[in-house]
């Protein structure tokens, strides 16, 4: 092929998002890094080692401090750039946290060594972003702009580009098409990528899962159409859940004006270090052989496979399996109603839940959760379009909507969540872990207080990972 | 897209290479019956439901006549068009028959209900094809001519260019470009299709597996070069070491000049069938969570997937594992002394047992196989360049080449064939069965036997699937 030299970057989300996927977030510190320097050799674009469930899954899970995983990485990793997912302001938690947490979680995540932040809002609302984006470039890191990926009448070519353009001009570093759904097909890829090419001048990443057996060919014709960076995850971790696998899209494109230039024996070696890990999981039932499998119905319905099976167990405990198709139906009905919100956590939940109550009360919004109250009260930002006057009366009443950002409700917090965890701060990151996850923090603080002062370790209840100080 | 509408044609494997590549060729007629009448209406080009490894299945495991089973299929299939994989020469067996054995099954499998014969030969010999082709065509089936896709320094465009062509002047009414290692890369399909399309006039088909992890990406690519027809699998039994999911591919069209116009619907009830069958073979072991990985290592070293965990065993059993890339090294040394056969059965155990021993005794060639002989004296047929006379003299001395036909050695024998098992004959296609897998027909036909006279039936060891008379 006689086209110029445009060599494919690759982001391995390995050490993240693929175990994140398929085993639950559980690969431990330890399984990381005897592999780390054959990772850091392979030339990667950057590698996504943190953030997303890991910070979470350390803590809860395997006990472990998430802050020391990141600068044991760090410490590995002398030529590769380190990325993290960031929830906007969410950071990594499940609420909007004040400007002052959002800040500090920033400047210490880049002290600690992240290069690349990846910050994404469920709803899209760059008001949430803002935040994060102005503190990580204030520390000198590469604020990357995630744009969660969805399907609806609203959710145009046009929409993209013109929010594409306002994350650019608020100081996105580069944008990412983040598909966690695997919803976008081939061809979309193609149009959406030259869309945003012709839009913003930062570069272009895209970030799919392999849920609906489309990711590789998503790739393939995003690559064409111009996009700069994709998103794949060594072999024995990849495909399923997870991203295309790194060394068939490196096979892919070599030879090609995309090549990566890779060194495919060393990819090997990395992947027989993991390999072993896949099969132990396989074993112990931690990767279920289910998440290997192809989930077409994803796409048919435009809808997460994680709401798909949350609908079915909803549906089976009201023994209503039979709405199933309803529920379905009604789906597109409450989210045109709300907004069109991208169906990803929280809002894929409250839509879901609200449609599951929209066909077994027999009678639209008779029964409303308090969360669909608080979407329509604007409290998680704005929805992609406004809600109607009609929906909000039916919802909120005579409530009034937030129209300003929501964390501008939110005070300062830090001190306050500092003096909670005086007594277990050992290190400053101590107060950002408890300020995310207070409870499962306080758990980890107590039981690394036990590891150090050797008390009763016996007394371990290792079964339900409770540990007595 | 405002290019003219060229749907892609689909033939589905789900009842032959799907099941045959991922749970061992054991899914049973009765599991295939229920749901016949839904893939009838899907509106594919053919259903691939017969041939391969079936017919040994049908008799060795599953205790049904293979025949049988293709009447019944005939019988559900009102409107969709019947194809199995014949192995050229060799039947559905693994040595060369004599013409009138060929002929006769030609004529009986049409007869019962094929309507495309897939029509191949391991070393792509056009003179193990003949007989086969010329009785498809005379009993007014279509004959398919696959390729054996392989990668070597002859194996050029050119050389895929000039087969076709050859195949194509021998009456292929179609020609299959048939991958079974996963070798050929999207881009590599882009050059191998436009190529075939620009030499030959009749449809070309795609057929590959996805253990390299590329098989959709390779579809995609070979669509938009041109290609007619892909093979796909059901989600269920998809992907791994079989094809691409069917409603991937259906879905990855859609709205393109491509579109196969499925009715993803139908297909979902249909995979919604086959859902559980693959839950209960993951369940009971049957199918192995390994076959569903990606397999990179047979891209790199340009090697089926099977061949190398063959190689890995013959060297562990002579506890010379650290000789594994030695080996590797060698293989292909010794397919270009061997005129560069595609590796696949029979030649690939051939070229790697050669290529071991190669490597444990030190010294090429000290020790030679009797199937090396069998090959360099062209007893499976012609290989795709001539072997060098130094290596003729080297394997086998003074011995003559053969360069005719190899059946052309094989006297008639039909007739011998039914007269040692007239016994057990309750039907013309059983001479058929018998012909091909002597040993196991005549221990099928005793237990047909049983089963119609009832005789002992309590004595049936159900467990070693031996059934006394
Ligand atoms: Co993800
Ligand atoms: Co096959």
């Amino acid at each position: 092929m006689a086209v110029n030299k445009r060599p494919v970057k690759i982001t391995d989300t390995i050490l993240r998002d693929a175990h994140q996927s398929l085993i639950a977030t559980r690969m431990k510190t330890e399984d990381m890094l005897p592999i780390v320097e054959k990772l850091d050799k392979v030339g990667y674009h950057s590698v996504e080692c943190w953030g997303g469930a890991t910070f979470d899954a350390c803590l809860r899970f395997l006990k472990e401090d998430p802050w020391e995983r990141l600068r044991k990485l760090r410490d590995g990793f002398k030529n590769t750039k380190l990325q993290m997912l960031l929830r906007g302001q969410n950071i990594l938690g499940y609420r909007h946290y004040a400007d002052d947490v959002v800040e500090y979680f920033v400047q210490k995540t880049i002290a600690n060594g992240i290069d690349i932040l990846r910050i994404f809002d469920a709803l899209n609302d760059p008001r949430n972003l803002k935040t994060a984006i102005d503190a990580t470039k204030k520390e000198g890191g590469h604020a990357q702009i995630a744009i969660s990926y969805t399907l609806s009448e609203v959710h145009t070519l046009e929409y993209y580009a013109k929010l594409a353009k306002q994350l650019e001009d608020m100081g996105a570093d580069s944008i990412c098409i983040k598909d966690m759904a695997g919803l976008l097909v081939p061809y979309s890829a193609t149009e959406l990528v030259k869309t945003l090419k012709e839009t913003v001048k930062v570069p272009i990443q895209l970030h799919a899962h392999y849920t609906s057996g489309v990711a590789a060919m998503t790739y393939l014709k995003a690559v064409e159409a111009g996009a700069d960076i994709i998103d794949t995850a060594m072999s024995p971790f990849s495909m399923g859940t997870a991203q295309p696998a790194t060394e068939v899209m490196v096979e892919t494109f070599k030879g090609t004006p995309y090549d990566t230039g890779f060194d495919q024996d060393l990819l090997s070696e990395i992947a027989d270090y993991f390999r072993p890990q896949r099969e132990k999981a396989l074993e112990s039932g931690l990767m279920n052989p289910k998440v290997l499998g192809v989930n077409i119905k994803t796409l048919l319905y435009q809808v997460p496979g994680g709401m798909l099976s949350n609908l079915v167990s909803q549906l089976q405990k009201q023994n209503a399996e039979d709405k199933f198709y309803d529920v379905l139906e009604e789906i597109p009905r409450v989210r045109a109603d709300y907004g069109y919100p991208p169906l990803v956590t929280p809002s894929s939940q409250i839509v879901g839940t609200q449609a599951v109550l929209n066909v077994l009360s027999g009678q639209r919004y008779k029964m409303v959760t308090k969360e669909s109250k608080a979407l329509v009260r604007g409290e998680y930002g704005r929805t992609p379009v406004p809600i109607s006057d009609e929906i909000k009366k039916i919802i909120i009443g005579n409530e009034k909507q937030i129209t300003c950002r929501p964390a501008d409700l939110i005070k300062p917090e830090l001190k306050k969540i500092e003096s909670e965890m005086t007594r277990y701060k050992q290190q400053d990151e101590d107060v950002l872990s408890y300020a995310l996850f207070s409870q499962v923090a306080e758990d980890f603080f107590k039981y690394r207080e036990a590891q150090q002062t050797k008390v009763d370790p016996n007394m371990a209840d290792k079964d339900n990972k409770v540990y007595p100080v």
